[in-house]
């Protein structure tokens, strides 16, 4: 950019090997080629086709576009994708799906990288409506409605979220009530805040919506359940009953078309239940395979669990591709003089800048193979058949999403904007590709489960140690289930088990400057505070159950140490993929450059709590010391592979979507 | 909004005190009227002046608008200040101003209430614009130009920016080279990254740009210096030479537009330099008060400091209107039952929302208090003629600006964010308010000074007592100036050392849970932490200034050091200005909320640090312990207070345009 730019007086920012390797549509380096192929996981070659795809079809979204303008866009490009017959990812082969759930996890994630508004649009219609017939519905249901949704002849909306009620699902007011006399279900809003709301592509687009609401047969509630309601005729227009508003300008997301829903004893017929796990048979009685009404409510909600894991896919994705275009600006603006140097300085050059970036890189190589693992998980545990599941891996696959999503959402948030902010009035500049990712990201931290709410699931989830359904989301019940439940807390170990009985089984006693490089202390770090924040809390729990009268401020007052439990749990499951990862990857090069982005990732998360580690006598003074001063010495020997870096994460340059690349 | 709501079993939701008080266009507690006027300072007549105009003319602007109508509705808006007579804030009296700088800049605070393009807007116009006529205009100049400028009939650009500099101001490339033949100045834009960018009112509405470029007379550079070039005609086309351009879609601000300007030697009247530190005279030779170039430059700049002081300001009623439009949803949103309790449990009730909003809303008082202090520090410095101005302190108010603006700002975008989030699903629909505030507010994070280049400057006048002109903006002057200068940093008290030194003198040893709430444990750990950091930041420059050839490399190896001296500086000052404030409080009842408050602010401060503390010896494991349980106390007590305490921030409820809170 500056005239004063003279690339020989700057020898780093010379890719290391400048051999250049075709990967796809793209140029890389040999080593970003290779870390990239670690980052990638066990679906690097759906992710590798997908990434093509999108290059070719040039799948970016003008900024500066109107809602109406982005909502057209959108609606087009995801109507090319059903045409394109990618409609089927994740569905059952026999209703004319791929059968293989990660697939569209991974296909979701990829789709981040182009465009979040398209990303949130497919997920709505294809995972959250589609999902929700797969999972919820009979054989017969999927049979008749899945293809239409794979076509996308049907397009669909999920309408759980009420005006008065969103984290708080269990307390829905919409009702399905089922009429004897016609056999049909009536659906109803009763009060103003039973109306939907927040509904993606219920403004325009969908014809038919899953909604939740209390199923009520012959006086009786059997709690929440999900009804296929059509919403819209063939033209368009809103259906007898349904009235539809529309959410109008959000913070992002243009291209979504979100609205709100009231229905007016709108009457559909009794198989339009979604009744795989309860349903009304021929002669009009309830029947259900799962007795308990909170056990079947929270089976229902476990399908959610693929939700969670795209948008922290996504999250990630966001955030990558906000990290590639803040290095990749740094690696091109200079500014300032500096003796002993021709021409003004690489931002990237400043330690506050490779302070601002190269942490957040190695941070986003360990969700990268923390969200691969999960994605594996899933796959795993969800393609046996629901009566064959585990149900202990079942629920702790769902917390680890829960906690997932939460972690990885908000470090998109988080890091988008310290890029936007690091690339100056540019990054402020719509056309550079920064603002729009951090409005539409924005949302991640609330929708698909509100951040807050999740981490406490994760905290209870680890307190009963998955024993216990989730019950009472009303996070009292924790309490109790606790109080029942706990016998004490035991770290279970993830995939990176034996890499890591390895790494602390030949740990050493050094100085404090070489330990806070040895990653057995690392791991002993995390365990160690995971360990004592669950024990105390599991404690305090224990004592707070006593008190039934006093339930709610006993649970409230512990409600930042929960919060505290499940962050420190996940970090520990991150820097166990992060280890799993690198021990997986055979290239020693490659594995070392891991291993050096492993510290950084470790250092800098033992930095934010280092306050809580000398507190509580888990780390002397001068090694919490020693910690940022090693942060500082990993940046400085990260700062010539930031190219490399950049392309492993795995976003495509011609996705960036940033005119001040290319200027 | 939910219908389980019931007022009456939720007693803490009522204000304490239902004697409502008629404050302006607002009806208040008494002691949010208390606090109000505490936090309002000095000019809290023309603060309350402004909010009842404000409320008067519903200055809110609608967030679903379309760029060009957002730009429309600005314009409006700004002729409708310029008419009815309050252009004149900050202006000498001599051209029709009202004498008082301060009233520009609670004008401008002020404006932020309502719509931040409109400040933003208001800040080209008269602050950049007229400010910089104003600053460095002759006497005829002002007489000549400023009358227009108030009167909004030459609108206006501040031209400093180009493509390729934007901190470095030194190294702008545009020339302004005086021609003798003709007696003129030729204004030019040499190459492509000379083209002047992000100048707000140039893509559409400005006719007069002062533009900042090298002067050269006689073949000699005489360094920056400021002319004032017509850019379009009566009718609004571009000038002959003049290239503009529209920077198009931004991360906010939609209603100002920001745009591009090139000079292709256009040739304006000598008497077009801005001359009052520096210009060419009758005969053709460059002539200045002022010797050294680079004093002469800082001085010029010197004049940006009310415009970091206003952007400072307004980002703290940013930041607090986001905390009155969350505090008030979480005073009327329920989610959750809980045994003992009818109806679901309010937001504010959780402890994780009292930690999200509660310590905010005691740093937005914080803030208040050194904005004041700000406020009142740039009257009385800059009042005097610059001849007579204490040099020392206006350096020490340039440094002040420099660092509480970057605080502000950061405080601000991260704050908004989090009360954004706080409203769920709510929070994300742009008629409930956040987004676009944190849309608009973002910016502020790197416009009128990179906050990171700030932070810097902060540092410098600390080692070098402000006894050096800011000099070499290139940072590495840094280095060289405080090995040269820097004999000892002293901590200099503000304006509360009277009441600093009451506080010292009555401490007493106490438990470490009583400690932590004691006010002169906070003064001392403030001050230890900006001594420590700053004595052995001192130490590090002195041994890095010895070796010129790794002066760069020695300089970046403290940068982090610098930032955090910085900020640790800043955060003193505003504690004590806070400490200030409640001094000068007469109310018994108000100042012990203060108190209260001023005790979670500074507990808020230390806990993000006490991993630091701990490891310098200054803070021991117990009593670093009882911070957050005693941050958990406050918040349990103030909670009740929670209305006043909002209303105490000054946002007139009018004003928040949130549609969640009409509901």
């Amino acid at each position: 950019m500056s005239t004063q730019t003279d690339a020989a007086t700057a020898p780093r920012t010379e890719p290391i090997d400048s051999n250049q390797v075709d990967v796809g549509e793209e140029r890389l380096t040999p080593l970003g080629a290779a870390l990239r192929a670690a980052a990638d996981g066990t679906y690097g070659e759906v992710r590798a086709g997908m990434r093509t795809l999108l290059v070719r079809d040039a799948l970016t979204r003008d900024p500066g576009m109107s809602i109406s303008e982005a909502r057209e866009w959108t609606r087009t490009a995801i109507r090319a994708i059903a045409d394109s017959g990618r409609g089927g990812a994740g569905f059952p082969t026999s209703v004319g799906g791929d059968g293989l759930l990660a697939s569209s996890v991974v296909n979701f994630e990829s789709l981040a990288l182009a465009d979040l508004s398209l990303t949130v649009k497919v997920g709505v219609h294809f995972g959250l409506f589609g999902g929700a017939i797969a999972s919820l519905g009979t054989e017969e249901q999927l049979q008749e409605f899945v293809p239409r949704v794979i076509s996308l002849d049907l397009p669909g909306a999920y309408a759980m979220t009420e005006v008065g009620h969103g984290s708080n699902v269990q307390a829905l007011e919409t009702t399905i009530t089922y009429d004897r006399d016609t056999d049909e279900l009536v659906v109803h809003s009763p009060t103003e805040s039973a109306t939907k709301t927040y509904i993606g592509n219920a403004a325009e687009d969908a014809r038919m919506a899953v909604v939740y609401g209390q199923l009520e047969v012959a006086g009786q509630n059997h709690g929440i359940h999900a009804v296929l309601v059509p919403v819209r005729d063939e033209a368009g227009a809103a259906l007898p009953g349904v009235t539809i508003g529309d959410n109008g300008a959000k913070g992002g997301l243009d291209g979504v078309d979100n609205g709100t829903l009231r229905f007016d004893g709108v009457r559909v017929a009794r198989t339009m239940l979604l009744s795989r796990y309860g349903g009304v048979n021929d002669s009009g009685s309830y029947h259900s395979s799962i007795d308990n009404q909170n056990r079947r409510f929270f089976t229902m909600l476990g399908t959610l669990v693929r939700g969670r894991i795209c948008v922290s896919g996504a999250g990630g994705q966001a955030a990558r591709k906000a990290l590639s275009i803040a290095t990749r600006y740094a690696l091109q603006r200079r500014q300032f003089d500096a003796p002993g140097r021709d021409g003004e300085v690489l931002l990237l050059d400043y330690l506050a800048h490779q302070r601002k970036l190269l942490p957040a890189i190695a941070t986003a190589y360990a969700l990268a193979f923390a969200q691969n693992e999960l994605t594996d998980t899933l796959q795993e545990v969800q393609s046996r058949p629901v009566g064959e599941r585990d149900q202990k891996a079942q629920r702790e696959l769902e917390t680890r999403a829960a906690g997932m999503k939460a972690v990885s959402t908000r470090f998109a948030n988080d890091v988008i904007q310290v890029c936007r902010e690091a690339c100056g009035g540019a990054g402020y500049m719509a056309e550079n590709g920064l603002t729009e990712l951090r409005r539409d990201a924005d949302v991640f931290a609330t929708f698909e489960g509100d951040n807050t709410v999740l981490l406490q699931l994760v905290a209870k989830g680890l307190l009963t140690n998955y024993k216990e359904m989730w019950g009472d989301l009303d996070m009292l019940g924790m309490v109790q289930a606790a109080a029942r439940t706990f016998t004490g807390t035991v770290i279970e170990r993830t995939a990176a088990r034996p890499a890591i009985e390895r790494i602390l089984a030949t740990a050493q006693r050094r100085s404090d400057a070489e330990t806070v490089l040895e990653r057995s202390w690392h791991v002993t770090m995390f365990e160690e505070r995971e360990q004592h924040v669950l024990d105390s809390l599991a404690q305090r729990m224990r004592t707070a159950g006593r008190d039934e009268s006093r339930a709610f401020e006993a649970f409230n007052a512990t409600q930042d140490h929960l919060l505290l439990a499940a962050r420190a749990h996940i970090d520990r499951v991150v820097l166990e993929s992060f280890i799993a990862g690198i021990d997986a990857c055979e290239d020693e090069e490659t594995a070392a450059v891991l291993n050096r982005l492993c510290d950084l990732y470790a250092l800098e998360n033992l930095a934010g709590d280092r306050g809580w580690f000398q507190e509580h006598g888990r780390m002397s003074a001068a090694r919490a010391k020693a910690i940022v001063p090693a942060i500082n010495q990993l940046c400085q020997e990260l700062r010539p592979l930031a190219l490399p870096l950049v392309e492993g994460m795995g976003v495509p340059e011609q996705l960036l979507g940033s005119a001040m690349l290319e200027g």
